[in-house]
């Protein structure tokens, strides 16, 4: 079979953004994983204040709009929420087309409740454009359903290591988790999981940095996340029995090397 | 403020489709909601499979291409899944880019595991495209957020009508329970949630027919879907205390009526 010619993508309606706020969800990284809508709308925007965490090649969308880096980023210096928040009430009187753009989807564990609440009360129009949230993405890379009709019906999104009371061995899909992993693996044993239970981890989801690990919720319970990630990278964690005959297929956890420690060991 | 003129959308990197099956997520309906990604490899596409619940204006992305209908549609006569799987395992050996669009997200809910399987077991290369799953257009439209900090921050996407185990009033989704109502209602009141819970109701979510309409859980164990919604039409159930707010700007529920009543009531 040949390749064939990339045909035009011609949008089947071209509307003009209406003046206001656009929270857009950038999706996992890649730039084509953002949806039509939402590159449409970061093309006319005026301004665009975009997360840390957002691969930057998603900006070739607005070339030449006005670029306001805002968000937090573990670890580091960061803009606060409150500051956030006031940025865009002070843009909407300034700009026609304001976009924030948000990592994965703006309305998944992005604080976006916080920024509505800011438009809201200052009476500005706004709008949101859903994303491709990570955990859909990473299971889209793996290849692998969250959910099965024999092994699991519920896929549970979390940012709490904390109990989750699973039963019947749902799905979870940790987020924001990277520097709790032995935490959210003991919690699971306690509640009942079994110590074999199959793990997988994706660091830096859709870019050409991502990486795949698996594991059981034994070895997370005892490893060390700075030995195995880079730092700041975000770590998607996916515990279910759904996961098993992936670990044959996967690169094992405890065969991870934090890439900076090999350069570190090599230099 | 004035409209500001569209700028041409340039994609960052227009690659070429490799021949292989994709199954790509259209999202949740309206056409501009599926990924730059997968509007691409739609508009490179040799034959489209595509689903009896996807929106028809998406197959603008793809104007010169075999289509075939196939999937499920509750109700009505469709393909089996076994079919479905022989059709694209057969497709990939006649023609070199073959898409299986699908409604929302390809592996949330989707049997995509059967697919999969299927083209592994015939070694077809294969790629998966995430999409907008409904809970997170819906949450867009309602502008709500699942999960916030003070509230719940674990969300649940299930199609189990049965217990859910939820702790702390976490967010719960249920997608295709529209014929199960009340009995997802009865299922969380026994399970301990508060008659008095929030409840918000989305049909059609993101296409021009979506009609959004709240409730508490006491009154949707007692209401009638075929009352209120329109046959065959995707409705999602949002449960939770962080809809609360909501329920004061939404049509109540009991207000519904299912638009084919009052057309048959006029005639």
């Amino acid at each position: 079979m040949e390749q064939i010619a990339p045909r035009t993508v011609k949008p089947p309606k071209l509307n003009r953004a209406q003046p206001g706020v656009y929270l857009i969800g950038a999706g996992p990284g890649a730039a084509d994983l953002i949806t039509v809508r939402g590159a449409r709308i970061l093309a006319q925007a005026d301004i665009v204040f975009y997360d840390a965490l957002i691969d930057l090649s998603m900006l070739d969308w607005c070339p030449s709009t006005k670029l306001v880096q805002v968000g937090k980023r573990c670890g580091s210096h960061s803009s606060s929420q409150h500051f956030i928040n006031k940025q865009l009430v002070d843009a909407a009187s300034k700009y026609s087309v304001v976009v924030r753009l948000k990592g994965g989807d703006p309305l998944i564990f992005g604080r976006a409740q916080e920024e509505i609440d800011a438009l809201e009360k200052a009476s500005v129009r706004y709008e949101i454009v859903p994303g491709i949230t990570t955990a859909l993405a990473a299971s889209a890379e793996l290849k692998q359903p969250p959910t099965t009709r024999e092994l699991s019906r519920t896929l549970t999104l979390t940012t709490l290591p904390g109990r989750c009371a699973h039963e019947d061995h749902k799905t979870a899909i940790y987020y924001m988790a990277r520097d709790q992993l032995s935490e959210v693996a003991a919690n699971l044993i306690a509640e009942g999981y079994s110590v074999d239970t199959a793990v997988c981890l994706m660091e830096s989801v859709s870019l050409p940095t991502q990486r795949s690990f698996g594991c059981t919720l034994d070895e997370l319970r005892f490893g060390d996340v700075h030995h195995y990630f880079l730092d700041k990278q975000p770590v998607v964690v996916m515990v279910g029995e759904v996961y098993r005959k992936k670990l044959q297929t996967l690169t094992p956890l405890i065969e991870s090397q934090n890439p900076l420690n090999l350069l570190q060991v090599a230099s």
